[in-house]
């Protein structure tokens, strides 16, 4: 549910840019194909096998799936005469659709040592030929636009298991006492040698649009493309970081129940947390679990793996608010939507630029951001019929909206309009957060 | 948590019309206290003692917290010479106040066998006799202002206790194998004989202000009034009905996991919910546990105790969806908030009479009515500061919002802008539906 | 289960020492109907209603229960023209029996507030006064054997439920922040101002035969008789006192694994026990909750509320181990099963008296004494037929015998040869230990 | 705790025939140590990693854990200057030795992808090379006594866990949607054609000698010796075949409540269970997994994976009752530990060939048998000091015994005295049962 690949509600309306035999549509999809397994390439075959909790996935599930995705909606449906690699595979490796059949229970999809990893490389070789040999055919044009549409969106479900794999591999390597590194550490060069002096930016109410607008891949939820009001308020320039939190924990936040939710004070004292995730004191000094193994926690950078009732707690504290989806999307107007990403490969959250009078910085990358919003359709939506439509609409309760991307997140995967969801418990992705308040 | 009694963030800004010496407060403040006698009168000692599960609590419970309310907030501040009726009630009945220290744990409240339900009933005697003393004083003006406001909130507070204390002992004796009845069934002379045809009312869109706007009481979480833009809609002009619900279920509706949001049809696997609440099937014809005990279920009449992911199933089956908050608030502009509630004494839902071409019927009282909007605060609010903040902010996650009163809640006591909000697995409460659609 | 009544396997073989005209059946059968009656006297309906937790069970069930038995096993079959009470009352009050049908889940037995304690009272007296219809009726000779060993096994049934009846109390009152009393607290005039020193009592090896002779009434698991081979053995002369505890609790016996068996210390730790049950430190002195409410430990009385577990762990510490249960029946022959139990109306375990050199003290009475024997069938036993035969066999695994009476225990209900079981981790009943070691 | 490799309490005192410098102790070390690696040698790193539930243990684990015993108890305390693999390993592979320090969870030993099979396998590999070491050192005789002793006792202990790696792999692999076979099937070329018909063998009663009489290993559990009185008896020749189970599942054994342990009922209905273990019917026909993955169930063979609570309901059906074991003990009496155990290859039980008049075939072997005997100390029992000790003693509770050996156990590993021991719910070992009567 949560590596939930939000789709596409109605791929031949969309307003595709790329023909099937768009050059650049193949390339994607090569390029798409390929990095899953140079992320895997650091992981040994039983690091990409086991499950470190009913949230994760294990990577080689993660392989497995993102591939079971062209075979199910694209190969099967799309490419005359394609034989499915094995008919096991719907079975382990679908992961919520209903209208696709019985599947593997998610708790258990860390006992599936069979198919092996190997086996799993071979899908996606069998897949991927069937693939190049599905851009080799010439198709008629109508069903050239639905396959292209299949396949933008197989490609935007890749990448979001891309970054499902590199927080799922973290939730288990914190989980070892070993506390092993996904990579060895790299030397961190900073422009940036102290945290930059909040600045707040304000933006003016009035009716604005919001969700896509048709130009482009989006998610269903995206949409459809509507006006709301919106009053004045100012965003911080940039995301809370990981020293500012440092001050939320000596002034005692995690002992304070005004501060809180009621869930999210039932949630710390249930779980005890004392601190973000994967945060620990070793010889006075709070340290963070990260891809690079456990280090000490950076305080200029924007503090990460915190749960909306955390997040929340933080903003009550510091006298502010989250913004809601919609100030956010309106601020981001206009930005190109680059950022510290997966592509600029520092698999963390760094300390913010100062992004100048009047404009925010770490929009993109980073941390993925916490609104206030709840997340719930947009007025008109409708789910797709058929099995790509069972996505987005099935979450749509009690999950809180995301905005912005983050450090995992693949270059170019997300956009201003980008709804990206969990449950106000969750924190083992890279979330943090960026205060508001409103404007006089 | 859940009988939450959300309150009025900031009582001495409240624009109020009752002065302390203003006779009507009294009179409403003894009426209240008489109600929640009268409403417990027919149940004997043990069946005001024991709690039937973690979210409910028992009849003595509700008799005596709501007492404690006055006291804490009320009569210990501002009575001078106040003797508390026993040092040990402040940790037996405080419900959920952080700040008002501890308290006894809400799922152990069934435990509770001392205080006796005559010790309880003492207690509210002897706190109306200090508050009779109180409004025999005479106080200075502003401190008048201040208590008047507190009182105002104390009678809200026990009205909805009231409507909890319903609901509660049905959900104790639908656990009980004799089915006992609360009260004996009442001939049921219905004007209506079967259903209204379901019509549609359209309303129009544009910038509509939703919120309290300022004249009588109200809770915070029902302010700021703010503006809100609208798109085209219509209504159903009755809510759905049992009869509607059973040809939901005949079309197997609680089979397909397509009509289900995820964690709602997580919610029906592990429950095993095959119909709303309370219905078990005797003799091949659906019955109901009732306030009156098991009977028949009335076909006419509006559908009851369903979670709001049934809620939603069923409007995604008919092809149409809830309503928003605002849709519903707005479309009952201008309607008066009566109908069939607690002072009709019908203790059931009933079946909507035709409300004539281009109205609404069932708007208030019957069932409350699930929106698809999640719980959330509006724009510029802000708990208030001190234990009486303690309220609807913290409770503003996770939860969705419910409209309109049922059969259960006191007379007077919702208006249009009233938000009750619970938890999407609920259904313990006099809960269904008005299904809405987009205008062209 | 654990409110299991163990009962006779076999009622007609057993050799009844009372016809059913015999004076003395009829008298000690009325005692008994009273006794339950005065134990709950002191209880309001409301306390008589509510279950503390599943293993307990609320006094009016066990007013209700025990009244069943003789509904169920005596008047139906054996009364012609016998009414029952209410067709309702099998359902809630049967236990466990499963030849008996459906019944009332467990942990559900505190939502019956209906019927109310007056109908369990009414219900009583209905069977009362059939069940003196029965003795003044003649009946055939083997009938009256037959009658007269269910009447005989439902007024032991009965005593086992009294027992229940006063630790089911006190388990709730000790959840109860009121920490009420069953009763007032009455002068202790202990003969004894210290705790008696310990001494070692031994007894010889050899062939000894264990389990019921067949002369007066036994439940079925007490025999068949059988031939056992002890080693010789040393048993202390009193149980283990509050005081010593308090030295194993200084001792850090709580914090150290190694004492522990393996299942215990998983328990200390889940539960966080640090004491016995029902103690707690006030004001820097170790109170205990108990039928008089709660009061300062006792140093020189047994301790009571313990597990298996922790008494294992103590006698571990130490250095001596516990006796088995035949140990301990071989050493009480001869020994007149009395002791400070129910009829001598202390409710507590008071502190030794020296037995005089090489007697035993304690044996019967203040506290079930935890034996090293795991409750197993006897060599030749086998279930009766039908619904009595239910009982005692299908509880013979995983639990620990103990042996001896309570001070909670009616009075002339145990011997020598009664076997009583719990499960290791129970502590709610009045349980201490005896230490045992090989003599050379 | 289940993994519990039951050692011997005092080493030192223990009567060793081999010297430490005797060739053939350390030919048995180095064969076992090969056995381990060619147990695994068929699963790849991936199948040795993951932990299919909390009972079970992965592969890899079992590999790392029985080597450490040796580094930990061995090569610290009696190797000058060995130097440790890994600081890490003693958190990571300590089982439960609570003097050994903190240890990694047993629940989430199935999360340590790192160090990885190959790290295990250079672990091992510097452990052995350190072994020999040891041997080709000179040491003085005092310790070699010890020495030899704790090398005989971690080749019993890695023995243990040789059986485990295969009942765990066998789990992990019916929890695979693919049913995959550890190893390929083996034409069954049976001797027998039929289940024998099952015979009685009686037994005399009188004074018997129990317990290991100290001549060759064996765990402290098995001592001391010491004399218990049986009386008369008949133990059948051979264990309960699958046509027999399928005869009482097919009679509603499964269905029938009384036929039940109190907790083996509520297990039965808790767990759904309906068959053994691993048994699933596929066209109408029971097959279970097996090593040798999905097969039909060969209903001459024993019945296997059943739980106590099983084996006690069959008894019972039946009209029978399980043996203790002491009277499986006598009747071993002068029978050779042999059986189609480990060493056969079969890698599951096979029906039984005849014994011959007055013998019981299927003693050694095949399946574990359940007894009535719960698992307690013998007289006299004391565990030993230090962390050696630390084993079967803190067991002791709330298991029941089982003797004999399975198809999975190392050849030579058991004996007549031999104690293994399981809770009563557990049946993920190869346990069977053999049934027994009283003689008249």
């Amino acid at each position: 549910m949560l590596s939930s690949p939000p789709v596409e509600a109605d791929p031949a309306s969309r307003t595709s840019e790329q023909p099937l035999s768009e050059p650049k549509l193949v390339n994607r999809l090569r390029d798409g194909r390929r990095l899953s397994l140079s992320l895997a390439a650091p992981l040994s075959d039983e690091d990409q096998t086991v499950q470190p909790m009913d949230d994760a996935s294990p990577t080689k599930w993660h392989l497995a799936h993102t591939t079971w995705f062209y075979e199910a909606f694209v190969l099967k449906e799309h490419l005359p005469g394609y034989q499915p690699f094995s008919a096991d595979f719907d079975y382990c490796f679908n992961s919520y659709y209903e209208s696709k059949g019985e599947r593997h229970p998610r708790p258990k999809r860390g006992l599936l040592t069979r198919p092996s990893a190997q086996a799993v490389r071979d899908y996606r070789a069998h897949v991927d030929a069937a693939l190049d040999e599905l851009f080799a055919q010439s198709i008629a044009e109508t069903a050239a636009d639905k396959v292209g549409a299949l396949i933008e969106l197989g490609i935007n479900h890749e990448q979001q298991h891309q970054e499902l794999l590199l927080t799922d591999i973290l939730s288990l390597f914190a989980n070892n006492p070993l506390r092993p590194a996904y990579r060895a550490p790299r030397p961190k060069v900073e422009a940036v040698t102290e945290a930059a002096r909040l600045q707040w930016v304000t933006f003016p109410g009035g009716i604005r649009s919001i969700g896509h607008a048709g130009h482009g891949f989006a998610y269903d939820n995206e949409g459809p493309r509507h006006e709301v009001l919106l009053r004045p308020y100012r965003l911080a320039d940039r995301c809370v970081t990981n020293g500012e939190w440092v001050s939320f924990i000596e002034a005692g936040g995690y002992h304070d129940p005004l501060l809180w939710l009621a869930d999210g004070w039932a949630t710390v004292k249930a779980q005890g947390w004392m601190a973000p995730g994967y945060w620990e004191e070793r010889d006075g000094t709070w340290h963070q679990m990260t891809l690079e193994g456990l280090l000490p926690v950076d305080l200029r950078a924007p503090v990460s793996h915190i749960s909306y009732y955390e997040a929340n707690a933080f903003a009550q504290w510091w006298g502010k608010r989250l913004p809601t989806e919609f100030e956010w999307e309106a601020a981001s107007e206009g930005c190109t939507p680059t950022g510290n990403d997966l592509s600029s490969d520092a698999l963390r959250p760094r300390a913010a630029r100062p992004a100048g009078e009047g404009r925010l910085s770490q929009l993109f990358g980073d941390v993925w951001e916490w609104t206030a919003s709840a997340y719930q359709p947009y007025p008109g939506y409708r789910a797709a019929p058929g099995g790509i439509g069972e996505y987005n609409g099935k979450f749509m309760v009690s999950q809180q909206v995301l905005r912005g991307g983050s450090c995992a997140t693949p270059g170019g995967h997300v956009r201003a309009t980008y709804r990206n969801f969990f449950y106000p418990h969750h924190r083992w992705q890279f979330m943090g957060l960026r205060l508001a308040e409103d404007a006089a």
